[in-house]
């Protein structure tokens, strides 16, 4: 089934101790886009600038991503974000973020996304996912994703879009501050007492946990790497892999929900081994399942012997 | 089969954001074989002085604890330890330490217990682990644990004792350290490169990996907490559910590798939900079990299904 999906394409500048890039193909809808197009048809909606490289709008377009909503403003510029990775490699310090076209981003959505089954919200403005929740029509499954600064400074918009949506997806910190709670558990508990179903906690190379509409946990595996070269869009690249499945399979049941977390979290894996989308790009089903695979037998064991 | 630990017995004097204690039973060895206690018979070497209240002797003593390697110093002190939490709970700031009778601990064996099958050598000098392994006869598995302060300090002896062990559980800073490699999974390969067969990284609420000998990765859960009161023996706690499974079990496979793994973070999950041993001590078989069966509920998910 079609996954609708509205974020932030940009062009990001990045140092990691293992290297630098200028101007890569980035931003939260590319990475999920790219990720879910693995999966199922992927409708993006989007902003850039005329001076986007064509060879990456063409490089989304070789994929099953619909890009007749991705909006080129003529003179504008496009959102830019410039970074800086430490040796851990656990956070990002922001050194430069130019809005450009995306300052005046409002989402408008062509005729033919409006029936999209399966939504993605990406990291934007909580009134622009609400603007654009009102343009959808009957959504099976929509889901979100936000970050601190929305959390800080848009929190009464921010807790409005909640309540229509059925999946958040942060990270420990935002699920943390969110609650203005410090264990994780109860954090998720009360996020989901503010009306969302279910709560995906990303933890990067410690898993994702899961906490479903049943009071059910499942705690995901992140597959084990030996080489982590830049975490940028991990978060937006498990979204992508975690929607795609759920759209591939056209269904929301128990199953479908713990395979598409781990389908996220593999996904992820993928992107942070380079640059940008440079190894995302290249995935293939047979990489997919292969660590699929591999993430299902690392995290096997029996029940207990207990007499 | 007997379980041989080697290690500390204190007094800890605790601050968490949730209340104070003084002078709290506490020490690696007590951790250790209160969880291992519940699993199989365990043999306790460590050192106390007569100041050391004789209702935590009982207490080791109504458990399958052998105590007759417990040597009690005239006119000496018991080792004590300060600590603190703060809001996070993830690392402890040392307010205090006094060694006292543990500054000249020279562990001898009782003659019974060098034929121990199962030993562990608690996070004590290198050079009195290697003493301990002097005196033990034909051990079936030895584990141990060590931390920061050896790593740093006694490389040299650390690592010379490494060569003589089969397990070594750390966590991952202590992981990252010895093996002065930012990558977990680097990390655990360059420590098993240094002879010791296998590696248990603890990540406290994350869970652990465990490294095999024959390059498996296996990903543990954590129980998740919505409660965490004291974090103070979860690792020791740990190694005693591990080692006690293990021990239980009579068998070193695969298999039971990873169900002892396992063991060890459910027993974890009871000990820092109160101050030093209160809960642990009364923990059940049923337990025990309840919460492994939980663990594997919330870790389940079914293969991939891609075309």
């Amino acid at each position: 089934m079609s996954l609708l999906v509205v974020g932030s394409v940009a062009l990001d500048s990045i140092q990691t101790p293992f290297g630098q890039r200028e101007d890569a193909l980035g931003g939260s809808a590319v990475y999920f886009s790219t990720a879910a197009s693995l999966l199922t048809h992927v409708q993006l909606v989007a902003v850039i600038g005329d001076d986007f490289p064509e060879a990456h709008v063409k490089l989304l377009e070789s994929r099953r991503i619909d890009t007749s909503g991705l909006v080129k403003v003529a003179g504008g510029k496009t959102f830019r974000w410039r970074g800086r990775y430490g040796a851990n490699l656990n956070e990002a310090e922001t050194l430069d973020t130019q809005l450009n076209v995306f300052a005046d981003f409002a989402p408008t959505l062509p005729e033919n996304f409006r029936d999209a089954p399966f939504v993605f919200l990406g990291n934007i403005h909580p009134s622009l996912q609400a603007r654009v929740l009102d343009q959808v029509r009957a959504p099976k499954l929509v889901a979100m994703d936000t970050m601190n600064f929305w959390i800080q400074g848009e929190r009464a918009a921010l807790l409005e879009v909640l309540k229509r949506v059925d999946v958040l997806t942060v990270n420990d910190g935002e699920a943390r501050l969110l609650a203005q709670e410090p264990n994780v558990v109860k954090a998720a508990r009360a996020i989901q007492r503010m009306g969302v179903k279910q709560v995906v906690v990303k933890r990067g190379e410690y898993g994702a946990l899961f906490f479903d509409e049943h009071a059910h946990v499942f705690w995901a595996p992140a597959y084990p790497l030996e080489s982590v070269f830049d975490p940028t869009g991990a978060g937006d690249t498990f979204a992508g892999g975690f929607m795609g499945y759920l759209a591939r399979q056209g269904r929301v049941d128990p199953r479908s929900l713990r395979q598409a977390i781990v389908m996220g979290s593999v996904m992820a894996s993928f992107t942070v081994e380079e640059f940008s989308v440079d190894r995302l790009a290249t995935v293939t089903a047979a990489d997919l399942r292969n660590r699929y695979d591999t993430v299902q037998r690392l995290t096997a064991f029996e029940p207990v012997e207990l007499a």
